[in-house]
């Protein structure tokens, strides 16, 4: 898969990228909420991110009208957090940030799809590249995939 | 991509075969609500659905705990309609079923990644193959597939 510049996508980042601006970011012009039915469900809209390249289904998190309009602005995905209520830009403090590439809206405007770029080894405060790790088997809920990163040296124990 | 015994799909649906019992089934056995935490959003769980050969997202959709017994149980994707505040197997009446082919979930619980079979062209009650057929451009939202099927024909004019 490409960039939406038709570029080939290079996953190999360096620290010192982390932080640079997505080049996606400038594609976007603002326009208050974008219809999106944010009345629908208490002020939230589901967000699926999804890796760009891979496909794979990263996570879900849930956006307020604010917190969409920082993700279009910055080009980083931010949601708002029921658990703790309040904004969270993911990535802020671990780094792992998720560069928008492309965002879709679905046909009663009340999710967004987001492809996303993810920097660092994974999504998951859990250690893994997607929180999507268990999966149903005779069930159960039998973890499928290897851990990516060691979640403690990122959030020091903390979820 | 392969289904989960190793098989190549076949897309290429007849008639006669919509309404055959998945495969997968066989391989779940039911045990209660999973721990999934339906407490957390008022009874409700989000459903991603992701065509496990393409990887294309289709919909969002949202399970109570009867919802996800069923999904289990028969093999076909059910989901709680806030909107009509009742279940809702996807294509009990437009025949456009999705056949679950994997499900898992996410670190905290509330979110359900199913993969599925999608049968018919698509699963979008307004004619496309994707509920996400509008993709954000220049601050607007543009409609960048093209429509997979006549809604008319399938859903008489109704959503």
């Amino acid at each position: 898969m490409h960039t939406r510049d038709g570029r080939c996508s290079n996953r190999n980042y360096t620290e010192n990228e982390k932080g640079r601006p997505p080049q996606v970011r400038r594609a976007f012009l603002f326009a208050g909420h974008m219809n999106l039915d944010f009345a629908k469900a208490g002020g939230l809209i589901t967000a699926v991110v999804q890796d760009h390249a891979t496909g794979r289904v990263l996570m879900v998190g849930y956006m307020n009208e604010e917190a969409f309009r920082k993700t279009v602005e910055t080009g980083f995905t931010t949601f708002f957090s029921r658990s703790r209520n309040k904004l969270w830009m993911k990535g802020e403090s671990s780094g792992h940030r998720l560069v928008v590439k492309e965002i879709s809206t679905d046909c009663d405007l009340d999710a967004v799809l987001v492809k996303v770029e993810a920097l660092g080894p994974g999504v998951c405060h859990e250690g893994y590249e997607s929180c999507f790790f268990r999966r149903l088997e005779n069930g159960e809920w039998k973890v499928v995939d290897t851990r990516s990163y060691d979640p403690a040296g990122v959030y020091g124990g903390k979820s």
